[in-house]
């Protein structure tokens, strides 16, 4: 299980003006402890409807029952065509689980074809065979343009192709309405629903992240299992003990009482470096509603942006906090040998991964010591499982913030215009 | 040659209280013109050498020759061995120049390892054959952690499996100081100078930036002489047309008068997402060096953000403002047929790149309505020289940001503190 570490978030650690107070945090978090039964109590209705998704264990003897139709086809490639919401989650899944550097390793990859750049398409679909190729289309109202352009454009491949439309194509989308369900029904291509009351940044849990993942090889009853397990723990614990209540408290107060518009989340672990980029949409979508109300996500990666960020984020203003993740157990080792220079010879016969435990720790205690609030996530190791504590408790974080900044946690009406605006740019051309 | 856009920054566009009055704009140009003469009169000065870098002829062709030799061993993997300034500008070239997927592409792949997480690196040397590879390791100093403790491990494999340490290794460093220089004179390793009065964040025009990707194929002529065009027209540019000095302007004045700490870099190009990791280096830890001091750069890619960043940039608070870099001329061309649903009728017979353009100006427009400042740099290509351009013109930038906000843009202090405590740490094991 995940543990959560705020001593660096408090005043005693990081003084007055940039902390909190241990006693004020503890009344804040007493008082808004009936916000966590609120958000259960919500669960069936519109947004809040993500906390059923890992009760569904008929998707996932459906999604079981595809994985081993598919699996006589030996796709090389399973391709998602998908933007936002519907790439985000899968990509953290995938570099969580089968490593930064998945595409070095045996097939199937999973690609995320999420943009619509000529040059980014074109080089991805000139190296895969179409042949080996399944392709996923990702859109709960099919009226995105990027997905539904992409899916235009490989269908045609496919045809011209004379490859079989039904064995090369997925849909995931809404379960009645849009445009892709009388595609799909048209052509008698496979389909998935995306639950009617859940949300394109809270859908990892669903079909969207399910499927995909599931075909590229993770074990997606753990996650659901670990989603489960954290969502126990968040209904059950006390307050002063609630991961999702404690979370979402200290980003209200770090952002509304001690004016620190940025939350950097700095994982020290290449693997978990997408799942930011999973959170950085779920944080600013979801509360970045209006002039007064929207924390700023930002992505950091441990160790590597010490030598990048770490002079800003140490020297600069104090306008942020920071949320590290920290692996208490990498899947590898690698121990140096006797070799180094003198000038760094404590690093003879070191592991990297007591390096960068160290690097970790230097950089949150001096953050801390420079009066800069963080607070660690303290991950066992990286699995399906963990997985599904981390996006469950997160979700569940942003719920809660939902109700303590009083938004509507699961709309997103500030897109419209542009879309509006490239539509007339494109009906004219 | 490279385009500023700044209509959409001034106060007709965005209101008086996000935007800037054009005249007050010429004002503050010409009234700090004497800040680009001043730049250019301080490059023998420690920091500011980074503009002779371009004039480096002897270097060039040193590496054309380096590269004619190294052919004959028909690398598959180039390796840099190297973190922060030394990795930032290389991998921004590989992106930019060989594709964001270059990995599907013919060899050799030019592999940045840039961190030290244990999975990452496992992953990636599970994968490369060592008799395959050449390993290129940077460091300034010798002194810093990530990349020596790479080197180790690197040099006892090569050992380990007989390899010629000769061939398979290059060192850039130091000419004189440092501890990988005597490492390499006693082991005959090819070696290369960083010059002593360039600092790591501003090195990508120098051996650093340079030896790797020459070797992974990119025509560091171009890249150069774009450089210097650009160094030239900053040169004799009057200060109302002066690119470096107007980014520099407006940077100054949206952080400090009109308050908006956040500056996102926004490509509409998977190609040149990672060039925004280079400008965030560059920006955050040369101007970052004090509580009232240090913008926060931020990444974003179009269209994918639009699904995931623009709610917030569009709706939320008024902290940010927004540079795009817009592609005039993709590498590729992609059209669609005619077959889309009703719903996304307009998109028939079009490009992806006519989708995206729309995308890019649906963006930029309804930000400018929603009284966020955005400028856009209209991009014609992407090459070489384009790049050269693009890097002299930021570095340039951020030589006036230094003279603007009155701090030494050339250090980084704050980050000592983390390392004294992370080799304690290690030292104490």
């Amino acid at each position: 299980m995940i543990e959560i570490d705020i001593k660096n978030a408090f005043s005693n650690k990081v003084g007055l003006r940039n902390g909190i107070g241990e006693r004020i945090f503890r009344n804040f978090l007493s008082k808004n402890k009936n916000l966590v039964t609120k958000v259960f109590q919500s669960k069936d209705k519109n947004g809040y409807a993500f906390l059923n998704l890992p009760d569904d264990q008929s998707l996932v003897r459906k999604i079981k029952k595809q994985v081993k139709d598919h699996q006589k086809n030996k796709w090389e490639n399973i391709v998602v065509l998908g933007i936002g919401g519907s790439a985000l989650g899968g990509i953290a899944l995938r570099d969580a689980l089968l490593g930064p550097h998945h595409f070095l390793e045996k097939k199937p990859h999973l690609f995320f074809v999420d943009n619509i750049d000529p040059d980014f398409v074109t080089q991805l679909f000139s190296y895969i065979k179409f042949e080996k190729s399944l392709f996923i289309t990702i859109s709960k109202s099919g009226k995105t343009i990027e997905p539904m352009a992409l899916y235009s454009y490989t269908k045609e491949k496919l045809i011209q192709k004379k490859l079989n439309l039904k064995k090369h194509l997925i849909f995931i989308t809404d379960p009645k309405k849009g445009t892709l369900r009388p595609i799909g029904k048209e052509e008698n291509i496979t389909m998935f629903d995306i639950p009617e009351k859940v949300g394109g940044r809270f859908s990892v849990l669903s079909s969207v992240g399910l499927v995909p993942t599931a075909l590229g090889g993770i074990d997606i009853s753990a996650l659901l299992r670990g989603a489960k397990k954290m969502r126990d723990v968040i209904k059950k614990s006390k307050p002063e003990n609630n991961p999702a209540l404690i979370l979402a408290s200290l980003q209200y107060i770090f952002d509304n009482r001690r004016n620190k518009p940025m939350t950097v989340m700095m994982p020290y672990s290449n693997s978990l470096f997408r799942f930011g980029d999973w959170y950085r949409q779920l944080l600013a979508e979801s509360i970045g509603k209006n002039p007064k109300t929207g924390p700023t996500p930002i992505n950091a990666l441990g160790t590597t942006d010490q030598h990048s960020q770490v002079q800003l984020y140490s020297e600069g203003p104090k306008d942020k906090w920071f949320i590290f993740l920290h692996i208490l157990k990498y899947k590898n080792t690698l121990k140096l040998n006797g070799n180094m220079p003198k000038e760094l010879e404590f690093l003879n016969n070191k592991k990297l991964n007591d390096i960068i435990d160290a690097a970790y720790i230097g950089t949150s205690e001096s953050l801390a010591k420079n009066k800069h609030p963080n607070i660690t996530l303290h991950i066992p190791k990286l699995n399906a499982e963990i997985l599904g504590e981390l996006f469950m408790l997160f979700e569940f974080q942003v719920a809660l913030l939902g109700l303590l900044y009083k938004v509507d946690a699961f709309n997103q009406p500030g897109v419209e215009q542009q879309k509006i605006i490239t539509k007339k740019i494109l009906s004219n051309k």
